[in-house]
């Protein structure tokens, strides 16, 4: 059963954590052939933590989770700080496969998402 | 001639801000056909500075400017800095439209993007 967990840094404006579980929301539709289950998780400063989101796929039955950091750049958070809390959780799952996808600032879909919103607002 | 500025936040970690330079000059190619001027700027922290991104844009020949936030979400950043900064500078070019398109996050284009790094991780 696979799952995709995006990470986002969290905010203390919760306005913002609340966009982040809108996306995870719509994602979850449009990616219904892929992943049975999709949420969002933080970095820090908002609920639910990283730990907490793995955990929470995995009692819905996640054996194969993505992390997709919702990130622009490769910062130390993308470079330390998510595989550090991944790194922490893992062995709590031993039967999990847990792997993180490059952070979307890496994405060659981002090159075409600017695209789409550049020509749009021309 | 139009102009698109793509504005970053700005790091002390000139990798990141080189990123974002290096996929202002992509989008470049990719948009050549909507777009005269592609260039980026950053918020702070980083040359060069929004106001110096639009002068040079004019300078190069711009009567019409898109600035395209490069954030995730809609905080502070969005909502007031990026507008004061382009505040200040709009009397200096009367002449100039220079329109603000709504920041990455909010684009129509980032659940596709989403969707396909999903996919590719899956």
């Amino acid at each position: 059963m696979k799952a995709l967990l995006l990470i986002a840094h969290g905010s203390r404006r919760q306005r913002s954590n609340d966009e982040v579980i809108e996306l995870a929301d719509k994602l979850k539709s449009e990616c219904a052939e892929h992943y049975d289950i999709v949420q969002a998780a933080f970095l820090e400063l908002a609920d639910i933590l990283i730990a907490d989101g793995i955990e929470n796929c995995v009692n819905d039955g996640a054996t194969h989770i993505t992390v997709l950091p919702y990130f622009l750049n490769s910062g130390r958070h993308v470079t330390e700080d998510i595989p550090h809390d991944i790194d922490v959780v893992r062995p709590k799952f031993p039967d999990v496969q847990i792997f993180i996808a490059d952070h979307i600032g890496a994405s060659s879909a981002m090159i075409g998402m600017l695209r789409t919103a550049a020509i749009a607002n021309q």
